[in-house]
């Protein structure tokens, strides 16, 4: 049952020397960040948006040579759009930045606070987590982000992006480098081990003590690989198979509208929908028109025997139904497809979900009290929505003006992380001469 | 740097088997008893109570074994007083539970609510962890407290308790386990892996997605172990070398009384004094006195060289001075003992005690409000006291009734653990229809 993956992709000591100095280099820095105030901050990100603006066409220029080295070795279109940063992208990043300034600053705000019987003062205070790991795919934009959010909760960074985007974030960490520079700043607070190559990467995953937390924000292959290797702390994000049940008493036009919207307003989320648990009692009523609205989006049904049936038998135009089997119930799609199972109860609807899910958003459509109540209250997920599109997962939506990442484990953080998860608290007691009796 | 711990001390396959099924059935048991109200859970508490105290005998004849074993093993004094669980201690133990039973129930809580612009309410409700794992020493007492902590607040436990104490906790279990059985509770809910001895341990540190968290309670060896070896998420606990900075500003009278009473009020326990830092405008007035109060209370002094040679050239009754070397910076002593060092400036006090503290408690003795925010703010610790004994650094003295340990790392939940540390949270969007634009 031992996991030996790190046996088997050795570090050399001075990578990890090299990325644990480069670590210790950011939380000295950080230890100065902490105590800067908003403002200071938010000058540091003004500043850096300009910068970017500034520069945006040496950006570009890198991005376009990573574009080109990507194209002859044969990436796909999608990897390579998300790779782009031309000046257009750089301008919407920059605004980003912005946006980031404007945010409350969480760190200083005062959870919990009270007087101890004998005049102590107790207050518990958000600080910054300290120095944040960040291993990605190629996504430049991501660098940006994450800078961005780093520096505005008090934190440092410690980067690993993908290697086809390493001119790109090199150029990218040069102009932020050198707007901390300017302003006085430590440039270790914002760092990338790219130069180490994967080895860097796995150097990140064993710096315990060094690096106070690791996030894998990218594909689920990435993630797995960061959760089982990673020494450090490891914040697991991302991956969506994401269900929603439609109960006996859902509406079926209300419910129709959120399924398409879930799964079809954007493909390749994590948020986006990729099973559908229907209820027997509804399902001659609701799959043949459910199904019907899918075809019509070109989505490719893996149907169970009793829906396939049901389905089957309904006169549905351009339906593109497959048979589903055991591996569909555990596979995120990432694509205009999704699972149909028919279940006998709601709570045969949520073991099925308990078991398959990867804890990230799940939605019952009813219009019954009890089994609302029942489905939230058991569903195991970071977020249950209730007659709503799970699309609504989303720091953003949620209304925390950007986010890290969607975190789908317990500890920590639980959903969108926005600033206010990239903090831990500490207690401060203020006293005068008090002693333990 | 690769650490191979875990290839040193293998779990065989059956024992891990058996342990993961283990954590899987309180797993199933705590999904349903994440939805008993409070009334239920206290009901349980109440009835564990009243039973430890009907088979008080019974867990008192099981432990006199234990502790005859211990003895004949040659097992010390003060282990041997932590080992004890007498009629007296179990009634004690019985009190405790109904104290958990009092205390506010954190499952439901909402944290966060708000409307979106949509009309969809979303509400990020407290939940319970899950399944809580547990690596203790020889203290039964430990048994009942985390039982009754994780019962409250909806968790499962799974217990590793010190080899010595195997009897009296697995009498004590019998106890909760026929409790639970009569009010139709699963007894999966608290289980223990003692019959598999050291490996049962290592197996629930292998227990990645079988058991939600690991949290290690004992002495430095144990928890460094759980920390190093644990591929489970651990939230590190307890080891304290805890500081107090004696400012030039500070008031010597109040300044004394803090110290004797940190160092002395209980010994051998984390949130005690272990080192001294003075500042040198001080140190004239401030150490002679300092060190006549301590020789009073029988505290050997590590002595740096200019405090050693203030101190030594006092004329000090039965002063007990020692040169300290580097290795007494980072030693908890856990005695009677304690490490003094002078120096020039706030700034040098602060980075020798991120440098060498474990991140538990300091304190500051001051009058100076400057120096007192920067050292608030710049101390990297989960509670830093201002005029005040460290001592107070309690789950009780703090006001959440009971704890489960005092955490000293950031993530999820830092200083002491009470039963809202022993939660997760779970958005809940309750809409009517509402799909993303």
């Amino acid at each position: 049952m031992t996991n030996t993956n790190e046996l088997q992709t050795p570090v050399s000591g001075d990578v990890q020397q090299a990325v644990n100095a480069l670590a210790d280099a950011a939380a000295i820095a950080q230890h100065e960040l902490a105590q800067a105030t908003a403002d200071t901050k938010n000058g540091v990100l003004m500043a850096i948006a300009d910068a970017l603006d500034a520069h945006a066409s040496d950006i570009a220029d890198a991005n376009a040579m990573d574009m080109q080295a990507a194209f002859d070795a044969g990436m796909d279109q999608g990897k390579l759009d998300r790779l782009k940063f031309d000046v257009i992208r750089v301008a919407a990043a920059a605004q980003g930045v912005r946006h980031v300034a404007t945010l409350p600053d969480p760190v200083g705000e005062i959870v919990r606070g009270y007087d101890l019987g004998n005049g102590l003062r107790l207050q518990q205070q958000r600080v910054p987590l300290g120095v944040i790991g960040m291993i990605y795919e190629a996504r430049p934009n991501v660098t940006v982000d994450v800078a961005a959010l780093c520096l505005k909760s008090g934190n440092a960074a410690i980067l690993r992006g993908g290697h086809a985007a390493e001119r790109t974030n090199a150029a990218t960490l040069q102009v932020i480098d050198e707007v901390l520079q300017e302003l006085h700043f430590d440039p270790a607070l914002v760092a990338s081990v790219d130069r180490y190559g994967r080895e860097g990467a796995r150097a990140m995953m064993r710096a315990t003590g060094h690096i106070d937390v690791l996030i894998p924000r990218g594909g689920a292959g990435l993630i797995q690989s960061v959760v089982h290797e990673s020494r450090v702390p490891v914040i697991e994000t991302g991956a969506g198979n994401v269900h929603i049940y439609v109960d006996s008493s859902a509406d079926i036009d209300k419910a129709i509208d959120i399924v398409v919207n879930a799964k079809t307003q954007r493909v390749g989320v994590c948020n986006a929908a990729e099973k559908l648990i229907v209820h027997r009692d509804i399902a001659r009523q609701f799959l043949p028109r459910m199904a019907q609205a899918l075809a019509r989006a070109h989505v490719t049904i893996h149907a169970d025997e009793l829906s396939m049936r049901i389905m089957g038998d309904a006169d549905i135009k351009d339906i593109q139904l497959l048979a589903a089997d055991e591996a569909d119930w555990g596979t995120e799609y990432l694509a205009l497809e999704i699972g149909v199972r028919i279940v006998d109860s709601l709570d045969e609807a949520i073991d099925h979900i308990n078991r398959y899910s990867t804890h990230h958003t799940e939605s019952i459509l009813s219009q019954d009290y009890t089994n609302i109540e029942r489905f939230t209250k058991a569903i195991d997920s970071a977020v249950v929505m209730v007659n709503a599109s799970t699309r609504f997962t989303d720091g953003g939506v949620f209304g925390f003006g950007a986010e890290l990442g969607i975190s789908t484990q317990k500890l920590h953080a639980r959903g969108p992380m926005g600033l206010q998860e990239m903090t831990t608290t500490k207690w401060v007691g203020y006293g005068n001469g008090q002693v333990r009796a």
